[in-house]
C-alpha cells in the first residue's frame, strides 16, 4: 500500500495513539480503555428505566462529550497514520465509525424505537477494548491455541448441533406441541439448551420415554465437553512444547571441545571450561 | 466382494459421486452439503403451524422436488458403483435409502398422525452430512481420539449410571411423591439431570436432608466431568506425540557416517557435508 | 489370616465364581450382571405407582425368586471360599448380604411405610455391578488416575465449599429470606447448585446487587471446573508417560555391538544383524 | 522489621500456635479448624428460623464462649510472635480481628437489623480454615499452578464478560422489557447466566431470533469452558514435566569416565563400574 510521508509531529502522534512501547503509549491505552469502559457503563445505565427517567438528560449531555471525544480520536488517528486508508478499512477502524456514527444519526431519525437499536450499536465499543487485549501476551498465546484449533472446533460445533438437530426431532416425535415442542426448529432449540447443560426449565419432557431420550442426551452433552476441552488442552500443551523446543533448538556448540550447551545463561563450556558464542547470534531454525 | 466391471462412463460418474479427490468430486460434495440442507430446512420450517398453514403446499412441492433429486442420486450411485450391494447395505447407502422412503410412502397412508412420525425419519439426511465431514482431516484426528477411548468412555458412562441409580433412590426415599420424586425411574431421570448440571428446576428437592444429598450429588458430578476431559485429553495429547515420534522415526542416515538426521528438510549431513537421501523414500515402520 | 483347606469341587466353584481367567468364570460374571441389573430394574418398576397396583403381585414373585437366588450365591460363595471370614467382612461380601436381607425383613415388618425404605436397600446391588467393571482394564486406568489425584480433590471440594459458604452467606445478607433466601444453610445449598452450575431456578437473586454478586460466583464456578478437570488430566497424562518410559526402560543391548533396541518387536540387531535376547527376560527395572 | 527477644515460654508456644512443624503444632492446627467449623456451624444454625426461636439463647452462650476462645487465641498469638505488628497486619491476623469483633459490637448496637449483617462477619472465620489447607503440599501445588496462570485466567474473563454484554444487548435489543429483558445490565446478568451454563430460567427469550441467538451464546459458553480447562491443565502437566526435569537435572557424572546417570537409584557406573557419588550432594541447577 502506499504509505504518505509523515510530518515528525504526525511520527509522534502515532507512536503515542498506536503504538505500545512508549510510555505515554501504554498510558493513552490505558486511559482509552478506562474512556471506552465508561461510555458504555452511561450506555448501560441509560437503559435502566428508573435511571433515564431521573438522569437521561444529563447522561445524554455525558453521551454527547464522549462523541465528540471518540470523533476526534477518530480523526487523529486518521491524520496521524501512514496509511489512512489502510486504518478505515481494517477491522478496527470500522468499529471506531461504527461506535460513532449512531449518536450522529440519533439527530436526523428522533423517534424512539429505530432510535434504541441504533444507539445500542454504540456497544460495539467494547470491542476496541478486545484490541487493548492484545497488548498481553496472555491474549496472544490463548488466540494462537484458539487459531490453531479452529478446524477442530468447527467439526466440534457441527457434531453438536446435528446432535441437537436429531434429539431436538425425536423429542418433537415423542413430546409434541401438547408438551411445548411446539416446532422441530423450537425443539432444536431445547436440545441445545440441554446439551450445553443450560437447562432453563422452560420446556422439559413430560413423558417417560421422552425424558429416557432427553437423559441420553444430557449425558452425551456431559461427555461432549470433553472434545473442545482436549482440543485446546492439546494445543496449549503443544504450545508449551514448541516454546520448550525452541529454547532447546538455541543451543550452542563449545567451539574447542564441540559440547552442546542448551542453556542460554551458559558462558563457559561446562566441559573444558572455553567461552561460549553469545546465544542470541545462532539461527533460529523453523521445524513444521 | 464380487466386484463388477465398469465402463468408462461409469467410472467417471463414480470419481466425482464417490471421490474426493478431483475438482469435481469436491465440488458434488459441497453442493450434495448444501442440497441436504435445504431439504432439512424445509422440513423444519414445515413443522411451525405458521409457516405450514401459509406454505404448506409450497412445501410440499420442494418436498417432492428434494426427494425426486435424492431419487436419481441414490439410482445413480448404484449404477456407478463398481460394487452396488456392498454401497447398499453400508451404513450410508441405508441412510440414503431411509432419507427417500417416508415421502413414497406418505403417498400410500395420507392418514395425519403416522404420516408426522414417517416423514420425519426425512431428518435422516442429516447424517449424510456427517459422512462428509469425514473429508475433513480434523474429524478424523478426533473420531480415531473418541475411538481409542470408546472403552474408558463406556466405563466413565457406567459410573455416572450408577451414581445417578444412587442418587434417585437416596431422594426417591427422602423426598417422595409429594415433592415431585413420584418413582425411582423419574428419580434417576432428576439424577442425571442434576449431576450431568443441566438442572431444569422442574423438580427440586424441598426437605433439609434432601438438598444435602442434592447438594452431595452436584458436587460429585460437577468433579466427575473431570474424568471424560481427562481421558479425550490424554488421548489427544497421546496422538500429537505419536504424530510427532513418527516424524523423527522418518529418520535418515547419512551413507558415509552414519549420523542419525530428524530434521526432514535438511540436506546435508551436519557432521560430515554428505548429501543426505531425500526423506519421501524412507519407509514408515509401524510401532504398536 | 487362617485359610481353610478346599475340596477340588470348591476349588472349582471358586475359580468359576470368584475368579475372572476362566471361560466359564468370565460368562458367570457376565450371567451375574444381567440377573443383577434385572433384579433392579423390577425394584424400579415396582416404584411407579401404574405398575405397582397392576403388576404387585407378580413383582413380589419376581424379586422372592431373585432373593432366593443371590442367598443361594452367598452361601456357596461363603461354601467354597478358601477365607469365609475374609470374604464376609470385605466391602463386596457386607454389600451382598446387605441386598438380601430388606426382603427377609419384609416378612418381619409388613407395615407399609418402613417397608419402603428397607427395601430400597435391595438396590444396593448395583454396587456389585461396580466390582464387576473393575475387570475392565480401563476401569482400573481410571480408578488409578483419580485414586493418585485423591487428596487433590479433596483439597478441590474444600475450596468449592469454603466458596459456597461465601457466597451464600453473602446473598443471604443482600437479598434475604423475602427473596427466598430463608436462611443459612439454605443460601449455601442455592450458592453450590449456582458454583457447579446446576442452576434450577427454584430460588434466584431479585436484588442488582445479588445479581452481581452471583454472576461473579458463577464466573468463579465456571472457571474452577478447570481445576479437577487439569488435575486428572494431568494424572492421566502422566501415566501414559509412565506407561511409555517402562516401555521404553524396557530395551535390550545387542550382544555384540552394544546398540540399544527399544522395539520389543524386533528380533534382530539393526544395526550388524545377531540375535537380541527377547525382553521378557529383561528384568524390569523401578523408578521413584 | 524489628523482631523482639521472646522468652522461653512464649518460643514453645510460638511453635505450637503458629508451627506446624511438631506434632503439638499440629493437634493445635488440627483442634482449632474443628473449633473453627463448630462456630461457623453455629452460626448458620442460629440462621435457621425455626432454631432461633427455640435455641436462641442457647446459640447466644455458645457464641459467646467461641467468641472469648478465640479472644485468647488471638491474645496469645500477639504475645508469643516474635514480631506482633506483622502478625496484626498480615492477612490472617485482620481475619482473626475481623471475626471477633461482630460479637463485641453486638452488645453496643443492639438493634435487629444492622446486627445480622455484623454478626455475619463472624463467617470470615471460614478463611481461616484456608490458611490451614496450606499444610498440605497439593493446596500448594494448586495454588502454583493458579497463580501461574492467573493473567491467563483474567484474560479469559475479560474475553467472558466481553461476550456477555455483546449478547446482552443483543438479548436486550430482540426480546426487550415485555419479555423480561428489562434493561441492559439486568441482560448482562441473564447473559452470564447462560454463558455459565447455569441457566436458572427465571427469564428466558420467547421470539425465535432471541433463541437462536441464545443457542448460539450457549453453543460459545460450552466450548469456551474449554479455555480455562487447557490453561490449568497445560500449568499443572508443565509443572509434572518440570518435578519431572528436576529429577533428571540431579543427574551425577562418573568421576572416572564421566558417564551421566540420571537414575537417581544408580551406585556403580553403567558404562565402567565405577562408585557413583551419592545424588543427594549435588548441588540442584536453577533454569528459568
Amino acid at each position: 500500500m502506499a504509505k504518505r510521508e509523515q510530518t515528525p509531529l504526525q511520527s509522534a502522534f502515532y507512536r503515542v495513539i498506536f503504538g505500545t512501547e512508549t510510555t505515554a503509549g501504554k498510558w493513552f491505552d490505558i486511559c482509552l480503555i478506562i474512556v471506552i469502559l465508561a461510555s458504555v457503563l452511561i450506555i448501560m445505565l441509560d437503559s435502566i428505566d428508573a435511571y433515564h427517567a431521573r438522569y437521561g438528560v444529563l447522561f445524554l449531555q455525558i453521551e454527547w462529550a464522549f462523541t465528540i471525544l471518540f470523533t476526534i480520536e477518530y480523526m487523529v488517528r486518521l491524520w496521524c497514520s501512514p496509511n489512512p486508508k489502510a486504518y478505515a478499512r481494517s477491522v478496527y477502524g470500522v468499529v471506531d465509525l461504527l461506535a460513532l456514527l449512531p449518536t450522529y444519526f440519533s439527530l436526523l431519525l428522533p423517534q424512539a424505537a429505530p432510535l434504541l437499536i441504533i444507539r445500542l450499536l454504540r456497544i460495539l465499543r467494547i470491542f476496541r477494548v478486545l484490541r487493548l487485549l492484545y497488548l498481553l501476551d496472555e491474549a496472544n498465546h490463548l488466540a494462537r491455541a484458539l487459531h490453531r484449533s479452529a478446524r477442530k472446533i468447527f467439526v466440534f460445533f457441527s457434531m453438536v448441533i446435528i446432535l441437537a438437530t436429531i434429539f431436538g426431532c425425536l423429542l418433537y416425535v415423542v413430546e409434541g406441541p401438547e408438551h411445548g415442542f411446539n416446532s422441530i426448529p423450537h425443539s432444536i432449540y431445547w436440545a441445545i439448551v440441554t446439551i450445553t447443560t443450560v437447562g432453563y426449565g422452560d420446556v422439559v419432557p413430560m413423558t417417560p420415554l421422552g425424558q429416557i431420550i432427553s437423559a441420553c442426551g444430557m449425558l452425551i452433552g456431559y461427555a461432549v465437553i470433553a472434545v473442545p476441552t482436549g482440543i485446546v488442552t492439546a494445543e496449549l500443551t503443544m504450545g508449551q512444547q514448541l516454546e520448550k523446543e525452541r529454547h532447546i533448538r538455541q543451543s550452542r556448540n563449545c567451539s574447542t571441545c564441540a559440547t552442546v550447551e542448551t542453556d542460554p545463561a551458559a558462558h563457559y563450556c561446562r566441559r573444558c571450561g572455553s567461552h561460549l558464542p553469545s546465544p542470541g547470534h545462532a539461527p533460529e531454525k523453523r521445524s513444521s
